[in-house]
């Protein structure tokens, strides 16, 4: 059976998918897992579609494993137990693909080459992408391998969302809003067609909550802004991550507190967002657990900021038809979603409650002026997508 | 006749204005004026209300006269010029009261201190403000002077509106979203309790446009949330500042550019804005007389940015009754106004077009869902009529 894998790698896991071709040429999920503690203590595990785990294994004293050496032991694992698999294409999530991208390629050297010269873009996670992609180089030449970019979806956004208001002469050296998230908002822009094609050619907002997060503001689904601008750091609140901050606190804790850039990056990306200002945890399933003060207040800055973005979203649209909601806590965490619905019931939304506890698909009354919605994102399979359709414009 | 006077001091100029009381004790604006080019050739001009230039004087070799050299300087002159007038007190326009001062103070050496501790937070104006108060103290040590804190009309907003997604230790030491223009938003409140009482009760957008900008949501008179941040680069697209923009912007100048902090605050505060993407003139008046695309393309920005975060305010406020232009180009612009509230039509904003040509005071039109109005601002009355207040309160 022929097959096509997805892998998302980043600083310290990949993430990996793999989808039997029917024969049709249609891609369903066979198996899947991920390689946790990349550099501290290696961990791989794999599972068949349907749970039963296939593949797991420990490096309690890896740290000086690669992704490069971790793949290899995956491809070594997959070479003995996936015989029944003809794997035709590898497509990669590649983070940034600057202002020339704005679809899949297939990759090669001279690709490769132009991805690198993006890293200074995205230096915690492009490195990373870029690693994977020539360690499958090495250990499989002449497999086919698809750059996806996460940038992309935004790519044709108007120029206005994509500018920041600093000289000319920085926007033109690729200092401009570019967003991410695409692979997850282009999935839901299909997902949407599919379920609410009248809609889906409406001015949707979708969110895209999980431990990174944002949103996204579609007009006949396409992009039309988003909240992540330069850097993934930008926008919402997140789970580690500050989301929009004055710069002049970016200045102030380096002229006035003595912290280096690198510091600053480090509490911004890591130490900040529900973590920061909880002073628990990150993750909001350990958050809705708790009954702290300091819990309550990053839950309600989390949703409070989001109710805001999503303001300054619908003026970029003109107005809202629909919100959709994805990711870790946009499809799990009822509480979430209906505490940001209820802060826009000015723009009309009504949430039935009911609905929403039960996840959707459709969670607003069936009067609400804006139709609210959870649809799962699935970014592995969006990447899989493209990598058939690069393959077939090969043939 | 007794008198108050108001005193702006910033980094190059000093912007005072005298105001004569009447027999209810109620101020009139005598005359005013301002001193320029403060550290390269200062230039003091005074005129009446009437528009009579008074004191005209320029020092060409003066690029070493300090702050308090100039006060001196207006002093000499006044003692000789204003001999009808006894002024009771000198208030000053203060940025920064951090998380102590929600009102204006009388001023004595304790509180100089506790202003001191405030520069870091505002470094490039907390210390002219200050120095124009304590040269004034070593001219006329017994007038009392006033410190009126821009800040301080934001101090109660709720404190998700205050509150950053860092780490909780840096918000409670003082690194928190203040919000500046406060002296102004107070006027523009005052003045639209007079002008319309009912709208002032409600919930409230009001847009400081000038060299500066920001945009308040106020609810019955009281700021909920504003644009300008931790520091007055914060927000809106400026004159020369950038307003919001990714923190991993600064970060990427830095340590992927070469840049160091200082010349990223230059850059930022300096060479952004209107100045860095139309590359003609941070001066609104300048750009309007130019067919530039690059000047159209600045001024879309400028004005989608506003209607973005408009959009963001009625998210703060819940939906939005009023829209409020003031300062030099809220006041004078109506291209500007008017691109902004089309961009806000879903909200119910109709712009009255005629109306809007003649500059107000009411320019929507009668069925317009949100009303929208031009009220002229007047930091310098407010700073009046809070130094008269406490004046009262002492005696």
């Amino acid at each position: 059976m022929k097959a096509v894998v997805s892998l998302n790698s980043g600083s310290s896991s990949i993430k990996f998918a793999l989808y039997g071709l029917d024969a049709q040429g249609s891609p369903s999920l066979s198996a899947g897992g991920k390689i946790e503690g990349i550099g501290i203590a290696p961990h791989l595990v794999a599972r068949t579609v349907d749970g039963e785990t296939i593949f797991d294994r420990n490096w309690p004293d890896g740290a000086n494993l690669t992704h490069a050496d971790l793949l290899k032991e995956l491809f070594d694992w997959a070479l003995g137990h996936l015989d029944g698999y003809e794997v035709v294409a590898i497509g990669h999530r590649v983070v940034h693909g600057g202002t020339q991208f704005a679809a899949p390629r297939l990759i090669d050297e001279a690709l490769l080459d132009a991805l690198d010269a993006l890293c200074p873009l995205a230096p915690l996670h492009q490195p990373h992408n870029l690693a994977a992609i020539r360690a499958i180089r090495t250990l499989q030449p002449d497999l086919p391998q698809v750059a996806c970019f996460d940038t992309a979806f935004h790519h044709d956004k108007p120029l206005l969302a994509s500018r920041l208001a600093i000289p000319r002469a920085l926007h033109d050296q690729g200092i401009r809003r570019y967003g991410f998230h695409g692979l997850s908002y282009e999935y839901i822009a299909r997902r949407l067609r599919d379920i609410d094609p009248a809609l889906a050619g409406g001015r949707i907002i979708a969110a895209h909550l999980g431990n990174g997060a944002s949103l996204c503001a579609m007009r006949g689904g396409r992009s039309v802004d988003t909240t992540m601008g330069f850097t993934a750091l930008d926008g919402l609140m997140m789970g580690t991550r500050c989301g929009s901050i004055d710069p002049g606190v970016v200045l102030h804790l380096q002229t006035q507190m003595g912290m280096s850039a690198a510091e600053v990056e480090q509490l911004l990306y890591k130490q900040s967002g529900l973590l920061g200002v909880s002073g628990i945890s990150s993750d909001m399933r350990a958050l809705a657990a708790s009954d702290a003060p300091e819990v309550e207040e990053a839950i309600s800055l989390f949703t409070w900021r989001a109710a805001r973005e999503a303001g300054a979203l619908t003026a970029s649209l003109g107005g809202l038809d629909g919100l959709v909601f994805t990711a870790g806590i946009g499809e799990n965490n009822a509480d979430v979603r209906s505490r940001i619905c209820r802060r826009l019931e000015w723009l009309g939304l009504e949430i039935d409650g009911l609905a929403n506890a039960g996840h959707g698909p459709v969670i607003s009354l069936p009067d609400s002026r804006v139709k609210i919605l959870v649809i799962p994102t699935d970014e592995e399979r969006m990447i899989a997508l493209h990598s058939l359709t690069i393959m077939e414009k090969r043939t």
